[in-house]
């Protein structure tokens, strides 16, 4: 489990959602609220969207609370849209490769939550990835496969459409290996910059928390795991089986249809 | 604040009290319930002796719980007489250099608690340190300092009187300087691989906790921030203002009188 | 390319291999005579038997000459049999999980050199790992791969057959995929914690130097890409497409017989 | 030893100097060509000046060539003037507390060379540094203690004259205690955000190597150690003993005047 923001809007330091609000990422970090772990220690990430079209990256395995570099790139680097992470490991050693987000080209992709029974699953995923996206495999986690079977299945030309066959695959997979009762719990934001997309979604209905803010001070919004300065109205809570995408003036809501079958089978699987 | 451990007796593998024991100091690291912090992720550090009159040591910055290496040390190094330490960073920045214990010739030193207003004492207490160790200052620790003016005050010859002195030169600086209403707390324990020594000292008489196991299974003894195994008999407080030598077969407790001036206009100062 | 060193015999600290020696391996690790990079500062690491079957492991990503762990632990600790190894990136990034040796139960495998176009040839490596191994890939090297290889195919029962049947497969996939001109080259130790296995290949027959030494001072033999103390007769080349078996008092040599159709359709490749 | 670059101009990318040129600094960290140490791996650091007075520092411990933020960071962010260092640890171990540049308030600073004995000198140079500033020391290096001596002595308000005054100290210090045969030879480039400061003094007159460029494609113009781009008109040495004062579109030289009776007893001392 892990805690994650991301923001769209005018141009603003990092910091005025990593580390300035009152209830931050960063203090998300060292106190989530609404999370199964309240500690999120190990390691963090940002990718943001400058002068090109693909994302900066900046990732370490120290808690983000500790690291030094961490607060002089946030008040130094502004952007106009970028994601933030900071990790409660699952699966994967604490390692770079294996801390969010994930890029590849001009997207950026980051994963709370967990795909239970990965290790069994994890060689037919691997086998999904197209042969473009294979020399990518970087790390071991769940996210980052599941990051490149939505880049086989499409992620450029259709997002919606290839979010919609990645878990179709994935809940294939996991109805053939089992899941040992584990749930399949994916709360995402990934972006090309232009754009935010983030989905809840849960063979079990417990996707892990996400709140889509309004207008916040500075103009823009931001999805976040927890509202960044404590509960008002102007956070809402993002709904699960929908793929939000939000851009600049406009927000859409595509329904993530899944097969029946699978999510039958899961159900049952996980009771 | 932080977590400490310190063994001796017959040679056991490290994992013994680091991480196998059902509130292992590995456990405390996430999960510490005697401390101010519930997380001590701030790195962590081992000094073991072995067939070296100089103790090996093994320090990093990650979380305890998150090192890779530090499972496969712990199951591996036996020892009969061990220091460890994971750390919830106080003063100074998470590197190597100012994770405890502290190491110099033959002696290992570590440290939880805190001296108040440590910025402003700071120049006062190196200006104590003897020429032959202040090439030794490594990081930016309150805790090593005070282990340098031990080492400066005699510690090899004799080492509750140096223990004595160093108090009193703290609480002398502290009366001059004043320490802005925080407490000078410090829990120690400290090793020349012969013996452990350990002491609570607060000048608020609330130093961090500290316990004395009676005969552990594998018949050696250990002083921890918290019993390892949840509260029994076995483990007894140690008490404030006395310093505690433990070596194979005999406990001797030697009274740290310090000088009452101080005391008195500290005690008015921090109330 | 890298530089590595093992060592079998009576228990010595691992500083008697790792450092003490003129030409140690760290001092390869920064001036490295025969290997095609000169420095080898991307990581190191040692797997050590101890009082267990498994190995210990220590690895970390800083050069060997700046860790500050590194001196303290060769002091220390004391191994009849261990494997070191200091790397020089070419595949997979500078992590923890890249460094060698790799360990899986009773196995600790090291290797310098590299498999020419691995990028290509990855997914048909990785799809012949068995089910048992694929949860233990944990980074992206070539090498660990060819070590998941050779536990598929039966390292623990027969180390020599299991050998040639990686290498005959990694043969066939290089001949299917090709290797874009680039060599395959593989100078090998590894270890189940009572001999030493060793071995020089290259489909062009450059494989990366190794020695073996005769009788070393304490007693024991070792392996090393460098003689440890500068040329001298006490050192000789390990041949290549032979597999050296080490054991206390006894060495055996077992040929590496690879199916010649892929030797020949190789070497014409990367003629 | 350790090889610096410092720009200042129109906006640039930062790999424009630390990444592109043929000669870059990522370059001279593996494989510099006037240096003592071919090998700079020993970490690197980049203070660059943005919307703020106040410098970003970004720093590692990684060698530059490993560290896998360095480049994006280098691609995505701008800056009109920062300076940029990659190390080989002389004094101080590899902590990113000892990386340079060095930052405080508006001022960041780094050093290539080294102060003979320092581990004799370092107390007398610590008994200098203003009580404002001494709780800033950070790490044990003799470049971080150069800049606090620099800064107690006024560098705020004239910066020719802080650095004459803090020569004329350490070169009495080192007249006092001795220099046991080795030099103090400081190439250091400084700056407060709006104008970078350049010097080379030795008292062997042996100052590690540096260069101005004239115009740069972009526009601005750099310090570096090395020529970026190979031997070419465009690049000037710095002479030693003149602090160089680079704006936008002007160059100050000031003399360093050096008290002679300093001077003389040191030259005889490292004779």
């Amino acid at each position: 489990m892990c805690r994650l923001a991301a923001y769209i809007g005018t141009e603003i330091p990092l910091e005025n959602i990593i580390a300035r609000p009152r209830h931050s990422l960063l203090v998300q970090s060292q106190d989530a609220q609404e999370a199964k772990l309240r500690v999120n220690g190990d390691g963090f990430g940002i990718a943001w969207y400058g002068h090109l079209p693909e994302p900066g990256l900046f990732k370490d395995v120290l808690p983000a609370w500790a690291d030094t570099n961490l607060p002089s790139i946030c008040r130094l680097v502004r952007s106009r849209l970028f994601l933030a992470h900071v990790r409660a490991a699952t699966t994967g050693a604490s390692s770079r490769e294996n801390c969010h987000p994930f890029t590849h080209g001009r997207w950026a992709f980051m994963h709370n939550g967990g795909i239970g029974n990965f290790g069994h699953l994890r060689r037919d995923m691997e086998a999904l990835i197209g042969d473009d996206y294979y020399a990518l495999r970087r790390g071991t986690t769940d996210s980052e496969l599941f990051f490149l079977m939505m880049l086989s299945n499409g992620l450029d030309a259709d997002a919606p459409d290839a979010l919609r066959k990645t878990l179709d695959q994935l809940l294939g997979i996991a109805a053939r290996r089992g899941t040992a009762g584990q749930p399949i719990r994916l709360t995402c934001a990934f972006s090309d910059g232009t754009r935010i997309f983030a989905f809840r979604f849960a063979d079990d209905r417990q996707a892990p928390t996400l709140y889509l803010s309004d207008c916040l001070d500075h103009g823009g919004r931001a999805f976040a795991s927890e509202p960044l300065e404590g509960p008002c109205a102007r956070w809402r809570a993002v709904e699960q089986d929908q793929l939000y995408e939000l851009a600049p003036g406009r927000l859409d809501v595509h329904a993530i249809a899944v097969a029946p079958s699978h999510t039958t089978s899961l159900r049952s699987l996980s009771a």
